[in-house]
């Protein structure tokens, strides 16, 4: 079928549903170049300010998928994965996977990079010396047979419209579109063969939605997107205005889930953890409710077996696996600076945002996917919202190479930090579950 | 200075208002090749959604001008002019010009061509043989000084910017915004140097403006930027349900110009053309009101003036002046079909957008601007809304050289009429006029 894209955009823009056929029309002509990018554009900003019905976002999703190649796993495999929109300290894939895979199920986990304030896993696990994140489909699924899980980047031969939509949205202004990421989220995890997902859907201050309303608009989108392609979809709405666990950094971060996985963990990434994972178990019918897939995790970590599949994952990745006992392997950072209170009282406020961003200056992130990375780079930050704080007393660790810009960035982190003698509730980590 | 695109089009996208540098910036990065077209078709989009504030639309408009080259007249010189939104039949320009010139205005009429379903003085000057529209800036203020007024085409030298963004408004659906249509009509005007400017806003089935709202806030809006920008700006709603006096297509309404020249006009043509040049005599101060106003325009169509000036410009622009006294040295159409009243009753709705589009299928105009057009295709159609007709009776007359696509556009032309039984009362000409 031939349509006018012009016509397309008009509807769209006016507030119509486009169909099935118009919108595979349009990203498969957009795809060949047969529709240039600044209609494209205008096409997605419509999306933007009109937002998209459940069927818009599953044409979009299929018109995604169908761009690459898919994987299919057999039927009766349990092959679950867990999504996060992203976060300040959100290490959780590196915990979750193996711990998953140790209970017996597949997790075809593809990761990102990361960009602005927020950390990518791809970039955490490749701390690690030698460990590989590239590999082919069919070598991808492979891994995933054998080892019950891989951590690896998204090959160019799935979802290709994907990369190049969002390239196009990332100059367009036109990412925070909640059908789009919907679009963007979904087809990937559809293409990758995934059955039962979870969503780590994370709102505050160093995640990308600002607040529970929004959040809910996306995660319907996502949950109802998920199961028109025949998936089992859970959404846990996490709390993201404190750094997660300690270690905001990429070689800091992956020390910090080996530690995890050797049972030292901390009480907010093992909530979290244990949440998602329990989302995940009782969808594939493998724990009946919360308490009994927590005494499943709990025996994996006690007995060693989520340690020891992180240890085949990186053998298998081509990664040394000696880290998991010699830390002095990893990148280290030649300077410790002290981030210090200013003042006594209880923290009523991170700003995880700033402190993403302020650790961005030392490469512990990235601003551009073309910058270079520090892998040493990061921080160890205690304390969370609600936590008493003396004057003087440490906050935490700042690690860096470039002492030049240590002190400013240490500042930065200190305030970011709102601490106010009135005193100040512990926040709830886990806001809701959507099943 | 500099500016971040991406971050622009989110100040725009978000509602807030963009300074006048931000917006010099874009327009003239974007000219430059700097900024692509993917990222002025998101911000042209956001300006669809958003709308503009006054000093952004004065910003948009300054930057088009700053493209090209402006004309300047000596500042004692009344230089006046017309815009008109567009409609079916709108030949107004045609009577306007020539009268105003005879009356001591100074006129730099640039004019444009028809598209959809609506025409282009122009493509109907062009009917005329050997009439040339394009002429450099200079000689185009030459032509003016000398006799009063010219009818041109738009130089490429005057406001490139427009035309650049126009073409990709057009092919991203962002051509109906009020803070983009008033930048590109003001840009235009405010370069070709006129001082008064008298804006025809014609409202109904044959125009863009569907409504007297949304009119209102596009007079609003180039009243303002016409100000800003030291012009006198009136602005009259006109009502454009019926198709504008009987002629439509171009050498048919080039021919109902000259017959309103000669004195045999008709009263709607009369009726707005009338108000339109005493606009533009109040403003230049040579007229106190629009009686007064009246009998100056009434005495140079009575000594023949006004003709002479039609007469004049056409052997200035290397036109065929026989033309005035000899129609048939227009384009003739080989083939006249009658257009007949299905039934009975008084005319309650006139669709004249549907007549304009039925219009193009036998080249009276066209879909594209690339199209040909056949300058005797067209159609005489007498009665307006309110009028009675009987069954069989005559509403015109079409004339075409494609025979075989007559009889269709015939029928779709006797469709666009609503005739019912109950009486209708004929509609107001004028609907207010904004000073």
């Amino acid at each position: 079928m031939q349509y006018n894209p012009v016509e397309l955009i008009i509807k769209k823009r006016d507030g119509y549903e486009l169909s099935y056929d118009e919108i595979g029309f349009f990203i498969t002509n957009y795809l060949s170049g047969n529709i240039p990018e600044y209609q494209m554009s205008a096409l997605l900003m419509c999306f933007y300010f009109q937002g998209a019905m459940p069927k818009e976002i599953s044409a979009l999703t299929q018109s995604y998928i169908d761009s690459g190649k898919r994987i299919e796993f057999d039927a009766a495999l349990p092959v679950a994965d867990k999504h996060s929109t992203g976060g300040v300290g959100d290490k959780l894939s590196l915990m979750l996977a193996p711990i998953a895979a140790a209970l017996g199920l597949y997790v075809p986990m593809i990761s990102g990079r990361g960009l602005g304030h927020t950390g990518g896993t791809l970039d955490k696990l490749e701390a690690i010396p030698g460990f590989n994140t590239q590999f082919s489909m069919e070598d991808f699924k492979k891994l995933v047979l054998t080892h019950g899980y891989a951590l690896v980047g998204q090959s160019s031969a799935m979802v290709p419209a994907d990369k190049r939509i969002y390239a196009l949205r990332d100059v367009t202004a036109t990412v925070e579109s909640a059908a789009l990421i919907t679009a963007s989220i979904m087809s990937k995890k559809i293409a990758e063969g995934t059955k039962y997902l979870v969503i780590d859907l994370k709102i505050g201050s160093g995640a990308f939605m600002p607040n529970l309303k929004r959040a809910r608009e996306l995660a319907e989108h996502l949950k109802t997107t998920g199961e028109s392609f025949g998936q089992k979809v859970a959404v846990v709405f996490s709390n993201m205005n404190s750094p997660l666990g300690e270690a905001v950094g990429n070689a800091l971060e992956t020390i910090e889930a080996i530690e995890y996985l050797k049972g030292n963990y901390l009480p907010d990434t093992y909530e979290i953890t244990t949440a998602l994972i329990s989302e995940m178990l009782m969808m594939a019918g493998k724990a009946k409710d919360f308490s009994q897939a927590e005494t499943m995790i709990q025996k994996v970590l006690e007995d060693g077996s989520a340690l020891a599949k992180f240890g085949t994952i990186i053998a298998a990745q081509g990664g040394n696996t000696k880290v998991i006992e010699d830390y002095s392997l990893f990148p280290t950072a030649k300077f410790k600076l002290p981030l210090v209170a200013p003042t006594s009282g209880y923290i009523h406020d991170i700003d995880s945002r700033a402190i993403g961003y302020a650790l961005v200056r030392i490469k512990a992130g990235r601003m551009k996917t073309s910058d270079t990375l520090d892998y040493a780079a990061g921080a160890m930050l205690k304390p969370k919202i609600g936590d008493y704080l003396e004057a003087g007393e440490y906050i935490g660790e700042l690690y860096c190479n470039d002492n030049s810009k240590g002190s400013e960035v240490a500042d930065l982190i200190c305030k970011a930090y709102t601490i106010m003698p009135e005193k100040k509730e512990k926040e709830k980590l886990i806001f809701d579950i959507l099943r």
